[in-house]
């Protein structure tokens, strides 16, 4: 399987709860356990097999451009593996992550003003376990998990596996609205709701683009330390900023309520699938715990590598060039969307993947995907970001993999295909051909021409 | 970390329920999920990382002789993964696993009688996560697994992780017994008990070191498949067999009510955490959310050089050195064993990593540990093994590590510590000083000079 073809659902995770196809055919129905109803096909995986063919431009993925990193600075850090540590990177290991990559966790996480002991880091299979981890420690069937409207397709995922109930804060152009949290958490206490965590990511957020302002994070701590609700800080995209540094994260603020998550999946590669949790003392342990009991250990192997990598190699320099990578990426899609759609809106981000557009209202962003496919540009329909239905008006384009070019080419197409869509809306309004129901036809069974 | 000192319990997994220390002072106490409390610290942790001191001989842990794979053959993988597919090696990659690699996952089934689609495999991050996925699939709480007893330590932790309840069933020398399957599957039947599957490790048992006879299987699974229970085949010592081969996996007589689990890490390394499951249609498309869900997909990193690993070096010829060195370390335990404690009995292992050795009635394998550690050997106690307090009269060595001249040495130090405990006990009999909880005590705070 060549990168350019690597499907691009996984990188998102599983969507919203569908009913998985060929049940009445499956003999062991009935007696699966009640949470394996959480567990969904994306609404949109068969069209993202068609998008994968090189022909099409994807804004859809969130796949990192490994390319940027020089295959000799691999090459030199898994040589030395093989040199000096062959029998431990072989081995299994400890279930909470090699000691010295712990050590060199911290180093990462300094750069953001993270201070903390090795000890309570917990290395992960990529930060995707650690939400998993998180949640099967603290969720029971019906506790609810407050989390950014929209939020993290990848979390909503797990969290509709453990039977989590998702309830949606909103955001504007500075991130989680804390009255829009207070109030939401008192509607939450008054119907007797159990309410674990809050899930945010405060910093580039996936796929809204926008950042919790400074002024923000200590009230929305406070809140939620008031409360007695954990806050659970997802930071993959922290270090990735194009203009000025973003505030520090939540975890600098209250280390005993937060639980923070970091990845080397978009500062080094995701090939390698290690992330981390940084977890208060009682949390932790039982997260090593669940830790081992799911996997035993994370690779040895892959954190040998990302040790000799960290030790022999400038990273911090390759972190520079990944910002520039992605800074001009963004700057090539702002650019576009303002030629190609000026009359949209869309937020600006100022580091990461991700710019979260809103459509016209007369369009939904999943019935428009198979003209948008045919259009050969796909795109992530924002249905996937909430769990409760919303996100027909909003779509998430990502700028991380496709290049300058191969971007100002599929926002032009994607102005076709809104445009299109309109002239068709405006045309036939009132005849119902594109109202809920028959997009998700059209969803499921593209045009003949694209399969 | 050097391999010698790698710990020996994360190999392992958690034991059975023990409470987490410092619940007291854990501010989010009474927030966990009631599953949480199935998260537990190994009864012998704090004694094994004592015992991971390099003048210990360690008959404990689980961990393959990876030294017996000459590092040439790695980094020949490794230079044509970087040379030929670096950007797919670092990037994320399918949920199921990489198509080029299940192929080879089909050769491998393939020695041992398996005929499947590379469709139907789904690759996990070592078949611990194959475990941990089926669990999360089946089990809600306090549903019955049927397991032989003993079982695999590893995989009783993520049972009782989903507050699975599990029934031990006897074996013998030939394996799992039908007629007390049965009897089992009976009273369970009458007592209203929601039975998911029978959790198997038919071929070198872990920790028996027994392996099912070929009479056995077909009946065994003709008594599954009428009570429509499920059946879970663990094989990841299939290939590792010393004399005659042995019968074919449960899979090959019962495809379409097998789930069969297979690894890397006892054939070529588990650093890598490279396993996988293969299942039946309808729960292979389930298994496949579960792990998108839980990890998004498994190490691309991993799996091209395993896919280099098979294409460019003997990997056949690879297992046949790794059943010699096995053989000749479970002949120098046998031999040892036959020579320093003629009087206890054991099973004689066909294969595999273990040897499973009853006590004298008089001596209780956990409360005998502590001794063997100041004794400067170290056994896994039979407790670890049974989810319901059995096990006290045996215990597990592992010949899979140590060389033989190191087995030798340990079961010398062993059967001084057999006959030293057993004189103390007959000289003090009656006293109570071995009744059961002095021995826990003991092995939570071993002497000082072990510390």
């Amino acid at each position: 399987m060549t990168e350019q073809h690597a499907p691009l659902v996984p990188a998102e995770g599983p969507s919203r709860a569908v009913d998985v196809p060929g049940t009445d055919l499956d003999p062991w129905h009935g007696t699966y356990a009640a949470r394996a109803s959480g567990l969904s096909v994306s609404e949109v995986r068969a069209l993202f097999a068609v998008a994968s063919r090189p022909e099409v431009v994807s804004l859809a993925g969130g796949m990192p451009y490994v390319r940027a990193i020089p295959r000799e600075l691999i090459a030199t850090a898994v040589d030395r593996v093989l040199l000096t540590d062959a029998p431990a990177a072989l081995q299994y290991g400890s279930g909470q992550g090699m000691p010295r990559l712990r050590e060199h966790i911290l180093e990462i996480m300094a750069l953001e003003g993270i201070e903390a002991s090795a000890d309570d880091v917990v290395t992960t299979t990529g930060s995707q376990q650690a939400i998993d981890l998180v949640t099967k420690l603290f969720i029971d069937p019906g506790d609810v998990i407050l989390a950014e409207g929209p939020s993290y397709v990848g979390a909503l995922g797990v969290f509709s596996s453990y039977q989590a109930r998702v309830v949606h804060v909103p955001m504007d152009e500075h991130g989680l609205v804390p009255e829009a949290l207070e109030a939401e958490i008192t509607r939450q206490r008054a119907a007797g709701s159990r309410m674990k965590f809050l899930y945010t990511i405060p910093t580039f957020h996936n796929p809204a683009g926008v950042t919790m302002s400074a002024e923000r994070r200590p009230r929305i701590l406070e809140i939620c330390r008031r409360e007695h609700l954990l806050v659970v800080e997802d930071n993959p995209y922290g270090l990735l900023s194009f203009d000025e540094t973003p505030p520090q994260p939540l975890r600098t603020l209250d280390p005993d309520n937060v639980v923070y998550l970091g990845s080397f999946s978009k500062t080094f590669a995701p090939g390698f699938r290690v992330g981390w949790a940084l977890a208060p003392l009682a949390i932790r342990e039982k997260l090593v715990l669940a830790t081992e009991s799911a996997i035993l250990s994370p690779s040895s192997f892959s954190q040998h590598i990302i040790c000799e990598y960290m030790e022999t190699v400038d990273w911090r320099g390759q972190i520079v060039r990944f910002r520039e990578v992605y800074r001009e990426r963004r700057d090539a899609m702002l650019a576009a969307l303002a030629t190609y759609l000026p009359n949209l809106t869309w937020t600006v981000p100022n580091g990461g993947f991700y710019v979260w557009v809103k459509l016209p209202s007369e369009l939904h962003s999943k019935q428009m995907l198979p003209r948008a496919v045919r259009e050969l540009v796909a795109y992530t329909p924002g249905t996937g970001f909430y769990a409760d239905g919303q996100g027909g008006r909003e779509i998430r384009l990502s700028f991380c993999y496709p290049t300058p070019d191969e971007i100002r080419v599929g926002i032009q197409r994607l102005a076709a295909v809104v445009n299109g869509e309109l002239e068709l809306v405006r045309a036939f309004s009132g005849t119902g051909s594109l109202a809920p129901g028959s997009g998700d036809r059209a969803v499921s069974a593209p045009p003949p021409d694209l399969r």
